[in-house]
């Protein structure tokens, strides 16, 4: 049987962009929301927008982690640690979760160009103390633009994955080389996630600065 | 008169690439060290390996800052805040300081792949605390490789300039523009230098992991 991929909080640009990409990429997809007919609106707008080959449903956020093999979140920081707790019976065992978390101080009211201090050092750091022990999780996909997630043109930026769990590691890697132009790069330990988050506050500052919504990272001088 | 370029605790890797490269675009250059037996013996061999022409002297840190226009800073981050005290008198009103410090874990005998945490947010904030008013500070050229600044290939390398001072940027973003391969890109506030200081330490991480020296950064989707 296929696998399913769960986006929570998935209604978001952040979240509809990278549904869209891993739905053409043939992946089977739910968007999760804490409003399932919100889930499922957005659901059918993409389906329509990519052909009915596209599988996407919706589904609020328990319902959509109780039945995915891997979980992309994309809620903003804010929201992390209560759906997380809320999540926690939800799990399989063994189930992926990505976290693509920045805790830009926007969650806050401040800058969307600046970044929390969160005490465990980053959003994945601290989403790893909110998951049960039995799920997996790696940091990923932080520094795409979701303006470039809409559509399917490449996307020119490298995504690091930072984990410490290899089979984690291994599966957000595989889902990031499936966008056209993306190139997954082994960030190392999970605690790395503290520079590649705050890279998207880099971004979002260069964006703003150049008036593109389209900034990113290529690494350089790796034997890749 | 043409501009001094002083390049202070400028005997490592990093200051003598540098001074290198800046050299060859033509600048005056003089490497400043606590000892000024050794910087003067650092700038007679780099002297010899790029030609007569090369303007490279040697100074103990507070002659060559008495003497500058512009310095850059490429010492160790536990050797900073002690060289700027001893630098403050030393300084001519007017001068531009580009901090290159990277507060690295390696520092205090941690590993060179994580990053102290600063009171002030950044080496570079952290500096400007240290330095008169009269001086203006920019952050730039931490994320080259000391290894690529060496000889005279092209760097595939951008450099993020931050700082509160437009002379300051202007200058940074000018050296930096210098050096074959390298792009200046604007930065924004001397405080997001948080951000591109800790690049430095990702960008050695995946040195280490792919057993090169030459990682890079290049910043995609710009209208540069």
């Amino acid at each position: 049987m296929a696998r399913t991929i769960a986006i929570l909080g998935g209604t978001g640009p952040e979240g509809l962009g990278l549904a869209n990409r891993l739905a053409r990429a043939g992946e089977r997809i739910v968007i999760g929301s804490r409003d399932a007919q919100r889930a499922t609106d957005a659901a059918t707008k993409l389906r329509d927008a990519i052909g009915a080959s596209a599988q996407i449903e919706g589904a609020a956020n328990a319902a959509a982690a109780a039945q995915c093999d891997t979980a992309l979140l994309t809620i903003p920081f804010n929201g992390m640690a209560g759906l997380l707790k809320e999540l926690k019976p939800a799990w399989k065992p063994g189930t992926v979760v990505i976290d693509t978390t920045v805790p830009l101080a926007a969650a806050v009211g401040g800058a969307p160009s600046k970044m929390l201090g969160v005490w465990q050092g980053s959003a994945a750091e601290a989403a790893r103390e909110l998951l049960p022990k039995e799920v997996s999780l790696a940091a990923a996909l932080h520094n795409l633009s979701a303006s470039l997630l809409e559509g399917d043109a490449a996307v020119e930026c490298d995504v690091l994955v930072c984990s410490d769990d290899e089979k984690a590691k291994q599966v957000a890697s595989e889902l990031a080389n499936k966008i056209p132009g993306v190139r997954a790069i082994n960030g190392g330990k999970l605690e790395n996630a503290r520079i590649v988050e705050s890279i998207t506050a880099l971004l979002i500052g260069l964006n703003i600065r150049h008036k593109v919504h389209s900034a990113g990272i290529r690494f350089t001088g790796l034997p890749l």
